[in-house]
């Protein structure tokens, strides 16, 4: 291999596109609950989440705008999955529960049949592999971003899960 | 490490926000071009194919739906950056041209500092193995949505590059 071609820009595409079947498979997979891939993510998030979640932690989370996350937010409370409640002290401050057709909503989206299916095609030692080096590039990136990483998940290891 | 432990679905998660931050950087880094990141991956296909591409098949180099794929190719002719031609013979098929406009917003675009910049994290055998790992992973993918792996770039290797 002649190390002077650049493959950073095709290894970003090929990265980008592995991404982009990946959520295609889930898609397919959620179609049957009527839950879209991001209230899917939204809920993972809410409900995973070792502390209090905000939506401006949400939107860190998930690498969105935060004005997304807050509309998206809006909509899911309009479909009855969540209640946004006005902290009495801090009024800026939006607390989030999660109704009971939003614990159903996430119990339907949290299999992942596509995902383990997909997954299955690597070795335990490879999906290692493959962690520590996404994660150390979606470090760089968020340097690049100027964004402090303040995420908690996924973690730096799988060991920390 | 307990291996019982799912690391599957966190490591999709992972991919994703990988993805989701590096694209944010080449979408603050395009920005001043005016060129959208869809329309400088399409853009991207249709120059660098080895042979004359169509609607079609950009969209299955691309993961996207042939409809998306449609739809934004007419608003890049409204844009001046292409000309979408019938076949004489088959009506059906649209040959792609691009204008001197397009091949200007192309080299525009073509630079990579943010990709450039993120990628430096790695050494070159971890870019390597990377690409192995994406590959096999994004074919398993195409299998699971029963998409005919038709597409030649990014290929399995570098080394074909």
């Amino acid at each position: 291999v002649n190390k002077d071609i650049n493959i950073n820009y095709p290894l970003w595409r090929l990265l980008a596109r592995t991404r982009q079947a990946i959520y295609r498979a889930r898609q397919k997979e959620l179609l049957p609950y009527g839950v879209s891939m991001r209230t899917s993510a939204v809920l993972f998030s809410i409900i995973n989440s070792p502390e209090e979640i905000t939506p401006k932690m949400i939107s860190q989370q998930l690498t969105l705008e935060y004005h997304s996350v807050s509309e998206h937010l809006k909509r899911m409370e309009k479909g009855g999955l969540i209640h946004r409640i006005k902290d009495k002290e801090w009024k800026n401050l939006i607390r989030i529960e999660v109704t009971a057709k939003g614990y159903e909503a996430y119990s339907n989206s949290i299999f992942h049949e596509s995902t383990d299916a997909i997954m299955s095609v690597l070795t335990y030692e490879e999906k290692i592999e493959l962690w520590r080096i996404l994660y150390r590039l979606r470090s760089k990136a968020m340097e690049y971003l100027g964004i402090e990483e303040t995420d908690v998940y996924p973690p730096s290891s799988p060991e920390e899960l």
